[in-house]
């Protein structure tokens, strides 16, 4: 194994360390080396007057979430160890900060250990009078339950529920009304991912799964968790085909309609072959007659370095474009 | 070799479609299926009364040039074959697209090709009348003279040339002015890379060159030329060190001075690993007197799917500090 690490064990702490450093600006990170518990609010902490939004999972999917803190997305992320649910001990104390009086809305990724530890952690919270309402995101279409997950797991939709709903909280909804955009997003949001090689967790040291040479995995999860099929490496037309046809058939879009195409790098996929992968997907979506008003292109879902990518597509209206245009200050997405 | 492309010949092709339908609020790209020659310009063309700046190269760095099209940045970009010099068919167009009647600067990276290129493109160019200058980055340490250059290579700081230069010819500098601009920002940025695994060029179709399990390479090209040395995996700590050192010997910062802090990822390490880097750069920064006053971490100046990164080092003034500020609207960077 070569990582540009350390202690694989202090991987999450050192890379926090330097992504506090850069990013001083922008958010504030707490618990480092041992403070305490471990979680990324705004510098500047909660907006008065504002839905607060709070998101959290393993860490190993960077910039997801930390990256996605700031003005117009969450107020708050919580990182756990890699590939690892966030502790309750994290998640509450980000719940708190980000609450300003009118409540938080928690966006969880389907993954049982998230959904176990959202919901501890939001019940010490409304223990001490902060309002939660929480959301669950189960956008990937590859697979019904799976390792990790009872029904869909949640993918690389996450970032459309965060940037969405966090401009819906700019704009001044209430809780109800932020949790009622989220849930939208999440009603209309679909994606699936390929894997071409696996990542290697630091402090396992060996790659997290096996894929014979000129063999692919369709369908893979963000952990590296089983996908649908393992098929033959073939052309970027054919893979892409093998993504967005069951996007398609299980979203039931209508010629006519309008979505955001995003393509996610899973970290070690160069930006020329995610481009590739845009071309075609919007072909496939414009055969339909399907508009692609919208569009997202890089790494921001990720694997540690797995090879691969992911379509997500997501039916907009004029509600969900004009949010998704609002104002964001992020690191990771900035606009 | 798994690689998400149709057919390798035609990979760059195949991107820059993907590329052009994602961002065609922000460019436009010419030439695509053999309609012609190849280039890169903004949507809706050269802004009047702005200088011009083109820069091009080979492709495979993406999203180094074309992702750096748009407002605040590069008015035209000329990508290459993969690791290969644009040719002056395509190099000519582009610097007459961009130019507005007040004179193009073209950015080459200090390599043989692109400077022969360029040069030829320059001439063809002036006679057609346009007004054309010409810097040349060369801001790798690593080597004299390497494989493709004679002199030092041109790297990641290429992103700080365009960017800042970019903010000048916006503000309204002459020819000139902007040229002198470039220059100071060569004159004062400073790179040095690591490769900790080989990428894979498509229509080769093997690594570019064997790293053995548990070698580095410090000093590496962003092609794969030969570095400095080859060392054994160590830590991120000690790899750092032997990036930042050569660095400050030669840009000789005293105590008290600023600096802008990139570190580069080379497109198949991790962002985690990017931040971990960063911190440890930043520290001995620090430990010199020196402030990091500006950051940047991420994918911009990339080797297909190498494994490595780039520390880059900037010192700044106030005026590169402010044009580093200015906004800036590209595919790739925006603020």
């Amino acid at each position: 194994m070569k990582k540009l690490l350390d202690d694989p064990e202090n991987a999450v702490d050192d890379s926090l360390t330097g992504f506090a450093a850069a990013h001083a600006d922008v958010v504030e990170v707490h618990g480092l080396h041992g403070s305490g518990p471990v979680y990324v609010t705004r510098a500047g902490g909660a907006v008065e007057g504002k839905v607060g939004l709070v998101s959290g999972g393993g860490s190993g999917h960077e910039p997801l979430h930390a990256g996605f803190v700031g003005d117009g997305m969450l107020d708050a992320a919580v990182p756990g160890a890699v590939f690892t649910s966030p502790t309750p001990d994290q998640i509450t104390p980000a719940i708190q900060a980000a609450d300003a009086g009118r409540g938080v809305l928690a966006i969880v990724k389907n993954y049982t250990g998230d959904i176990l530890n959202f919901e501890t952690a939001v019940e010490l919270a409304e223990a001490e009078d902060v309002e939660v309402a929480t959301v669950v995101v189960n956008d990937d279409v590859a697979v019904e339950d799976s390792l990790y997950t009872a029904g869909r797991r949640g993918v690389a939709g996450t970032v459309m529920v965060e940037k969405i709903a966090g401009a819906a909280a700019v704009r001044g909804d209430d809780l109800a009304a932020v949790t009622a955009v989220a849930e939208k997003v999440i009603a209309n949001v679909r994606s699936m991912g390929v894997a071409l090689e696996a990542c290697t967790v630091p402090h396992v040291g060996k790659p997290s799964f096996d894929l014979a040479e000129g063999e692919i995995e369709i369908g893979i999860g963000i952990h590296g968790e089983p996908g649908r099929h393992r098929v033959p490496m073939a052309s970027a037309t054919e893979i892409t085909r093998l993504l967005v046809d069951p996007i398609l058939a299980d979203l039931d879009l209508a010629a006519g309609e309008r979505v955001l195409l995003f393509v996610n790098g899973m970290g070690g996929t160069p930006q020329s072959e995610l481009y590739v992968v845009y071309g075609r997907a919007r072909t496939l979506l414009e055969e339909r007659g399907v508009t692609v008003a919208r569009s997202l292109v890089g790494n921001y879902v990720t694997s540690l370095e797995m090879q691969g990518a992911s379509v997500t597509v997501l039916r907009l209206d004029d509600e969900l474009e004009q949010l998704w245009d609002a104002p964001v200050r992020t690191a990771a997405m900035h606009w």
